[in-house]
């Protein structure tokens, strides 16, 4: 832990107010749920304002819009956008990142022809096939393939047991975490009367500059051309994405969701985790898809997809009701065949 | 495969009785559909009585409530408990577990400072990077990947490709098996007018004693502060655990469920296969969550919910029956139409 | 890329018919939508063809019932089956796949009774376990974990951070795709007063010849005896089969699909992206199970499922018309509330 700041001094460099008692002195960062005195947290959303009645937190980012007052000698920082601010005044608390020795270890196993940049860490155990290249500052943590003819930039990070195979290109500050496989073959096959045939799977996988994958997800390599993930976008963890999908800029695709063959995202859109998108279909820019919902058809720009098959959220919303719908339905009908009994009695 | 048993001296050990043949002799072990002759084999619930019938296991385990007689020359042993009891006698017919030598493999890297404990078994391609500790009578089996300052308990199992990330902390008795990541970074971005910014995760994942985790599982790190398994708790294949996630004691996480960041899971919570859970949200403990359902909000203790979005078991059934409610009211509207008609006809 | 083909002397090859202009040099092969001038392609689907106008593939494979006439100076090739001869062709374009070189490379760690066969490359960093066997002309690629008495087979391929864990079993012509797990423990706990146990796995996993598994897909070994997949099997990729599944041959398991413990499947079943099969029920030969479907209970052979939980076709139909099947009762009672309100006032 580094030096401890006392609040008024971090206010003043957010440009922020303060309530409470200005001396705190802030050791550490957490939740307001776990944090400890001598830490500060924040709140994000007004939503979760009970949290502040328990919490054991020194100090609290907290938005102008808040009424709530600090606890005796407790302090509450006012400031526009405490998200970000805690995001920011992070690297302060934080521990230093590991640091990634400069230069090629000994135990990893690079061929003569491969061409390594300047400033790269090539960590133990990795191996680099015969006519890859790494650009400058990347750093191979440990235990990585970089496959035949494929194609590192600059300041990518890669984690352990990351897979990257021949020919496909990753572009500069692109980050793989551990288990990350790029350009496996896509699932292919032809039924024949003879049996299954394996379609060769030739083309690669292309990643754009500052794209994040997480965790043992996979993206496949095109049967022909290249499966494409644009720029900037972020890929969680456990995600598929199969071979010819071109998925556009910016896009987030949540933890364990999915994307079928040739499938094409535009820019901008938003899979919820488990979510996922048939084959073969087009999805406008800026669509966001529920979490867990399957999406059958293509859809245009700005959709909000919910469901599975996805619907738009109208129609969701009416199916999601059909219970409280056919329940007043049953009242009506009860009420029809009283009143048709009364009737009937009558005449 | 060791030395044959007699189907009687079994039942002795067993403190259980014996129908049938006494002197079957016991040479191996395996399910009541794949048993071969001199297989002992098992019935744990009575449903499956039909499997009796065809069986070719010389030996069967069987509760005292069914009424089925062993075929000629077949041995029925009858016990409380058949499933436990097939689990203990396992270990007398299964083939030894495979010995992982003591001692660090020269292949091995190991930071001269990470501190490794007494009777530890460092299997080949293993990394271990400085500042890291490995608890006494831990085995790393093979390329494993052990993070700067990252602390390994005692007498736990982690199986190759297997990747733990700086200042992660396991307790004693982990098991972790192949491709499991834990203390990848937590999914989070802030996306501003000059592009997405990536929000550094500077905490850690803090895993307790006596839990285990499946293959290819992941549990991202904290944002700050810990990602938290609880004692005890088992987790299957395949699984994603968000970051600032706290689980509970003793939960079990089936094959390829997901829980979304800073969820928090009382003790005992059952997640079925493919069930995801918001994030943000309290599941209470002992909740039980079906299969493939999504749960979108916090539910009080011992619930039970199925479906997406999750509800109650009552309000699930009511909505899953709704095709029949429908029919019936169609039924009777048609009653009603025509009553009314004949009203009509009447005035 | 290897030497152009001029469009007229491919379909020679093909058997196929020219229209347009026969000189066109063929140098490389896209899809439709990414195709360059230069590039041939093809159209496998009469539902795709608006692609046609925009493509800028010089020449273009077409089923002999599509009408479009080729743009100026493109060339069409009418044939059979587009698809299949885009597949054949393939080789011919494609970069030669990167050659392993046969022998054991010096880092990695075979245990000295380990058997391997004829023509084997075993890459960097490999590491096999005591009593393991590896057939002849079997690849592993590279950091490949094989362990205790574990037998591949011959022709083979296993890409880097394969693990195959003791004494299961490879048949021929296996390929594993990076990250794939076989012969994990099944998940086995018994709940007690004293705590949860562990219920040792002390199966195996058995894999016969042909089958492939895509990345990150996992095989959990049995409880006892075996996990089996048929011969001709294809697994896609992050695909969870638990322990003591009976996979037949045959089958399709597309990404993110999941079976839990014991189920057993027929020849030829194909699951959908993100379908589940519940536990210890049996899956007739044939059967389809549609993306994201959940099967809570078994089914005849050829059965079609859809939903979760899954239903035959038509019972889904049914459920999904809900919401208009309702809408058109409300108008009913509407229509039968105004008749008798009617019949109220003339009486």
């Amino acid at each position: 832990m580094p030096q401890p700041i006392p609040a008024f001094a971090l206010a003043q460099k957010l440009k922020a107010d303060v309530l409470g008692n200005p001396g705190n002195m802030i050791t550490g960062m957490n939740s307001l749920r776990e944090a400890q005195p001598g830490d500060i947290s924040f709140l994000a959303n007004k939503k979760y304002e009970d949290l502040l009645k328990d919490t054991k937190a020194s100090v609290v980012l907290i938005g102008r819009d808040v009424e709530q007052q600090p606890k005796d000698g407790q302090t509450f920082i006012l400031c526009d956008d405490p998200n970000t601010a805690f995001a920011m005044i992070g690297e302060a608390f934080a521990p230093p990142p590991p640091v990634y020795p400069v230069g090629v270890h000994p135990t990893a196993v690079v061929a003569p022809d491969a061409k390594i940049g300047e400033n790269v860490s090539v960590g133990p155990h990795v191996v680099i096939e015969p006519g890859a290249e790494v650009g400058d500052n990347t750093i191979l943590v440990a235990q990585v393939y970089v496959g035949h003819n494929a194609k590192i930039g600059d300041n990518c990070l890669l984690y352990p047991f990351v897979m990257v195979r021949e020919r496909c290109i990753l572009g500069n500050k692109v980050i793989l975490h551990s288990g990350v496989v790029i350009g496996g073959d896509g699932f292919g096959f032809a039924p024949t009367a003879r049996g299954i045939f394996k379609i060769p799977q030739f083309g690669i996988v292309q990643i754009d500059d500052d794209v994040e994958i997480g965790a043992n997800s996979t993206v496949d390599r095109a049967r022909f051309g290249r499966t494409h993930i644009g720029t900037q976008t972020k890929i969680d963890n456990l995600v598929m994405v199969a071979h010819n999908v071109q998925v556009g800029n910016a896009c987030f695709l949540v933890s364990q969701c999915g994307i079928a063959g040739s499938a094409e995202l535009g820019d901008g859109v938003i899979m919820g985790a488990k979510s996922g998108i048939n084959g073969h279909i087009q999805v406008g820019a800026g669509t966001q898809i529920a979490g867990t919902s399957g999406l059958a058809k293509g859809c245009p720009p700005k959709s909000i997809m919910l469901g599975t098959p996805a619907e738009p959220q109208r129609e969701w919303m009416a199916r999601h009701g059909l219970p409280k719908t056919v329940k007043k339905l049953q009242e009506k009908i009860k009420a029809l065949e009283e009143k048709l009994a009364a009737l009937e009695s009558k005449i």
